[in-house]
This record gives structure tokens, sequence and C-alpha cells, in this order.
């Protein structure tokens, strides 16, 4: 069993109504907030009037940023950080789904760069020392981004897709409140399940670790959070009961605790990068396609004991199956949950992609190791050969 | 479902060997350490001299409170208080278990207080703005004390055991090393994970909250490793996996995460607080004399689906049974447990303790309020009941 470090300072606020010490929170840094939001939700379910109502009250000036993209680009951070430096900016509220608040850390660390760029800061080629304090308000349960540290750039030119942890980016406060996403689209809220699914998958569970049967057992129990209440908020957006566990349920996927101790690739991540990057696909639902076929593909008498037992605790596969046929029926169960309860389409060609950058992509996404390590090692003739699984 | 704010700011060293960084962790706040521990047990284990050669590395001015007792007494509150405020102390570093740590939250308060009394803050009639900052090295699987801001005092004379929660006394960092509890005897062990399940039942499994689903399933695996590893680590001390799942689990039970946005009173606990006020008892063993005869008290049609699905998800008790059926073998599943497997006596009469004091305990127990409310509504002719029922 790893030794390891657990340390997550966010402070949340859970629930709804909670809105309302937003003012308090935010003040608490300065003056000057850079307000950044993605296409404009926020205008439509009310939530932009709720804060800037909130913010004015507590006596802030506000600067906008507004059009965040999914899979924010480098320019984009790279527009933040000049308001945050030519304005003064004291603290960055985003405002959003995981890609505003991907955005709003890099931003948090461009502003205290010397440089322009934050691609600078995103590949390793230059770095901070620290970064201005980080407030989100959640619209979207997916990334878990609203209480871990890291964020995820893109570079639209080059095709690439980097993971970036600046100093202490973790948000101070995040405000989660079940009925800001009970607008999200059945096909976004969908994705976002496949990606909490996902983290707990990538991160911890299928993997090689000699894990604390805590964390393992917890780890299932969130999993069947998002089983069990996915499809609830997929039919019915507004149940806040779906939505406050789905909610809770992302933040927890990626907070620390399920995963502290275990060091792995994220395997489906890396390649999901890579579709993204490529693509600009959603991410979830890259996720959603690649996870089970990479389960397939990695299937043999040593890795079918957890995927069996993921199988039987969590996707109600019967327990009295053989290893090999147990394993097998859990990989076809979350097949089924991912592409016929939630309803996401299962092929990379149903989103319009073909085999013409696979190659490339699998080398990219192998890195500089020219390998994956987690579960079983893969080169980048295995991870095209599970981009072709795809198609 | 109720709204609620997380927030939990330790940051925890987890796994053997993680103690080379307790002098650079502690050294962060200062130079002058007041390091409190109890008995003597730190010595014959190694750890203090391991302790006081990290902090003498870093460069710390060490003075130490020895003698810490269980139920720690506010007198010896004022004795460490009195030590900060002589020498001008830094930082408080407890190494020990929630006595010791309890007792140095109460230090770290009543140094920062203009009295010299720490029972004028532990009653209320006196409040600080701040505390020194405190660090801990956990030697006992139990309170939760090192990862959470809340403490338990004793005032020997009035026979009164109070909580107290001094402004931000969560430890600012904790080092949680399993082979620290390698040597905790079985009683003590068994005693400890009584008091792991008790915060879970008491703080949020066994109430009416409208409660989140996935906290509830994971309250249960956390039920579920106790049930698992506390065996383990009575008869086997040295099991690194027994003794590293009981006290991450130790930990999670009362960080916060398990209970947030549920308000209850915590029934048991307010009445073993009786006990160890008038009698001295080890806390744990009081809370498992006590838990199994009050859900035998308030078994009722209402009470029962919760106390039925304790027993199937946690103690294997057969799914199939009818609804009082159910829950009678669930709580005399839990009786098996806490009194055959962990050996632990089942009656107050084992302790020396007789009816006397049971009316003014009872009294007392419900407080101002002249009741508990938590589960079922209980007066003080309840809370007597219940105590004759663990004579």
């Amino acid at each position: 069993m790893n030794s390891f470090i657990f340390a997550n300072p966010t402070k949340v606020y859970f629930g709804k109504d909670q809105l309302v010490h937003l003012g308090e929170e935010v003040s608490r840094f300065g003056k000057k907030v850079l307000l950044a939001y993605g296409g404009g939700s926020i205008k439509r379910i009310g939530l932009y009037d709720k804060v800037t109502a909130e913010l004015a009250k507590a006596g802030m000036t506000v600067f906008e940023l507004a059009g965040v993209e999914p899979n924010p680009h480098h320019t984009t951070v790279n527009n933040g950080a000049e308001i945050c430096k030519r304005e003064g900016i004291d603290v960055v509220l985003a405002v959003g789904g995981g890609s505003t608040i991907d955005a709003c850390k890099a931003i948090a660390a461009t502003a205290r760069y010397e440089g322009t760029d934050s691609w600078d800061l995103v590949t390793g080629k230059a770095s901070v020392k620290k970064t201005l304090p980080i407030v989100t308000v959640l619209t979207l349960a997916a990334t878990g981004s609203e209480m871990d540290g890291g964020c995820v750039i893109s570079n639209v030119e080059k095709n690439e897709k980097l993971g970036y942890f600046p100093p202490n980016a973790y948000p101070r406060v995040s405000f989660l409140d079940p009925t800001n996403t009970f607008t999200v689209s059945p096909y976004q809220t969908a994705s976002g399940s496949a990606d909490i699914m996902s983290h707990i998958f990538d991160m911890a569970y299928f993997g090689n670790s000699d894990e604390m049967d805590m964390l393992r057992r917890i780890q299932e129990e969130v999993l069947s959070t998002v089983v069990k209440f996915a499809p609830v908020a997929v039919k019915d957006g507004s149940n806040y009961e779906a939505r406050a566990n789905l909610m809770w349920a992302a933040s927890w996927a990626l907070n620390g605790f399920l995963y502290d101790g275990i060091v792995q690739d994220v395997v489906c991540h890396q390649m999901e990068h890579e579709l993204s990057a490529f693509y600009d696909i959603t991410h979830g639902h890259g996720l959603a396609i690649l996870t089970p076929r990479w389960l397939a593909y990695v299937l043999n008498e040593e890795t079918a004991p957890i995927i069996k037992r993921f199988g039987e605790r969590v996707m109600g596969v019967d327990p009295t199956l053989g290893l090999m046929d147990g394993a097998k029926a859990s990989i076809a169960a979350l097949e089924k949950f991912l592409f016929e309860t939630l309803g996401l389409k299962s092929r990379l060609s149903d989103l319009g992609i073909d085999d013409k950058n696979f190659a490339a992509m699998a080398k990219k996404a192998c890195g500089a190791k020219g390998k994956i390590e987690s579960f079983t090692t893969l080169t980048p003739a295995d991870i095209e050969a599970i981009f072709r699984m795809c198609l």
C-alpha cells in the first residue's frame, strides 16, 4: 500500500440558495473580480443576473470574460490574463462547467506570469510561483475541476490538449447548487456522467495498485451513484435528488480522496485528449466511446478479476458467472448503460471521425515515454488498435 | 435534502516513513513547539525519539507537556496553556490518540485567552478569536480528532465532559502512520473501532434526515471497513492493511464529508459523555455498550427500515427477513460483533457501574433542552431506561 498526502483546501457551499454567500467570499480577496463564463447559458437560466447582483451588493468591481469555449483555448486564457494584468484583478470567478473553471485556473496563473502566452506555462517552458485566488459557481456535474488543482488547456493550432497543474490552483471556494444544472441537456448530462465514471476508472479503479480496501469500496459506491442517478437526470432534468447526487459525486471522483496513494497514467483520458485536440468533441462522450473498448482490449486472465468485480458491484452482473464470462458481461453492461440507457452514440464514426489521424494521435497519446502504463502497458500500436475498435 | 458547507483544511501525511516531513511542517509556524503526549507509550514504541529527532533537525525548541490523560482534564489544558503563554509557544504538537489531540486543541485556544481557566471557554462563558496552530502525530484509530475541529474536555470536580469547538482548531497537518498503532492493545483497538462506528451511527446513519443517497452508501462502506478489519487488528496488531484501513476510516468518519448537511443530536455520544464524566471509562467501550441497547429501545415500525438496511448491507443479515425481524437481527448482529468478535464486555456492571447516578446522568445528558432529538426524541426517563438496559 502506497503512502500519500491528502489535502484539499476548497471550501464548498452545497445546495440551493447558497449563492447569498458569494459576495462575502469573493470580497475576502479584494475588490476587483474577473467574471468568466462560457457561451451565455448562464444568462438564459438567470444565473448571470444573480451572480452580478451578489457581486454588486458586496461592492465588487466586475470585469468580464465571456465566451470561454469547451476544451478551452490557450488564446482565451491569454485574453483573460491580459485583463487581469491591465485591471489589477484580485480574484477570478468562474461561472460555468469544467471548461470555464479550467480556463480560470490557467488565467489565474498567467496573470502572475511576466510573459503573455499561457502555453509557455502549460507546456512547462516557464513557471509561476503564485496564482490569483479562484472562486467557482458550478453549472455542470462532470470534470471535478471545482474541487481539484488541475486544468486542461487546448492549443488548436497545434492540435494539442494538455493537463496543467498551476501552484495552489484549487478553487478557494466553490458554489455547488444542483438547481444550476437543471437545464443541462440530456446529452451533456450523459457525457458529464461518463466523465465522472472515467475519473474513477482511470485514476484508480482499473489498475494494479495495492489499494486500500475502503477506498475501492467507496469508488464502487460513487460509481453506483452515477449508474443510479444519471438516467434519472437524463429523463428528468429538474430532479433535485439526482442532480445533487451527481454533482457531489463529480467533485469526489477527482478531489484526491478516492485515489490518493495510487500513481498511474490515466489511459482513457490520454487517448481522449487526442480526440478532443484533433476533433474538438465533447470530452465525456469521447471517454464513453473509448472506455469499454479499452477494457475489452486489455481483458486477460490478470485484468479480469477487477473488471468482473466492477460488473457485480456496480452494474448488477450475475456474480456466479466464471471469471472471463463475468468480465465480458461487465463490459457489455457498461456499454449498454452508456449507449442505451444514457443514449450516447457509441462510435467515433458517429462523430464524423475516421482513421486518418489515428497513428499520429496514438503516438502523441503515448508522449515522451512512448507508452502508457496503466493496468496494462500500451504502446502506440495498442492505442491505435483501440481507436480502431471505436470506429 | 439539506444544504451544507464542506471545508476541511487538514493536510494529511498518510503511511509509514512520512515522519521525515514533520520538521518542515512544524517549523512553518515558528521555532517554539509544545510537545504534548499521554502516559508514555510513545516512549516505549520509540516514537518519542523519532519525533524529537525530527524537531531537533528542524531547529525547533521543544517544551513538553507529558501525562495528558484519557478523557483529558481541563486542569491539564490549563497547565499546557500556561506553558504556551510563559514560553511564547508558536505551535502545539500532539503525539498520541484523540485525548491528547483534544487537549491540544483546548490548549491552543486557552493560550490565546486572557484568563487562565480553559473551562470558561469549554462552557462558553468566554471565547477566543484565534488558536495556536496544531500539528498531530496519531497513535490510535478512533476519535477522528486528527481531521476535525472539535474536542471533548472533562472537568472531574464537576463530573462534566463537554464538547468544545475552538475557532480554526482543525489540525493544520496530521501524520497518520499505521505502524504507530501496531502496539495498541486488543482492548483499545476494539474500543476505538466501536468509536469509529458510533461516529457514523450518531452523526448520520441512524437519523431522519433526507440524506444524499451517495453519502449513506459511503457510510455503509466505512462501517463495513471497520467490520472487516477491526477483528483482524484485534488478533494481529501488526497487520498493516488492517491498521491502515482502520486509521483512514476513523478520520473519514468524522471529517465532515459523511454527515455534512445533517443536523442531529449525537445521542449515544451524549449518553456516553455522562458515563465517562462520572466513571472515567474508555469512551469507545461505553459507546459499544450503549449503541445496541439504544437501537433496541427506539426500534419501531418507523425506525426499523434503516436498522434493517444496516444489518443487510454491513453485517450480512439475511435480506429476506421481514421488517421487524430483520431489524432485530441487525441489532443482534451488532451485539455479536462488539461483544463476541471484538471481545468487549457487554454490560455497565462489568465496568463497576451501578444505577445510582443514572437519574442525574440522564438529566445532564438531555442538557438545557431537556431532551435529545435524534432518530426518535428521548426524554431523561428514556435515557435512564436505556442506561438500565445496559446494566
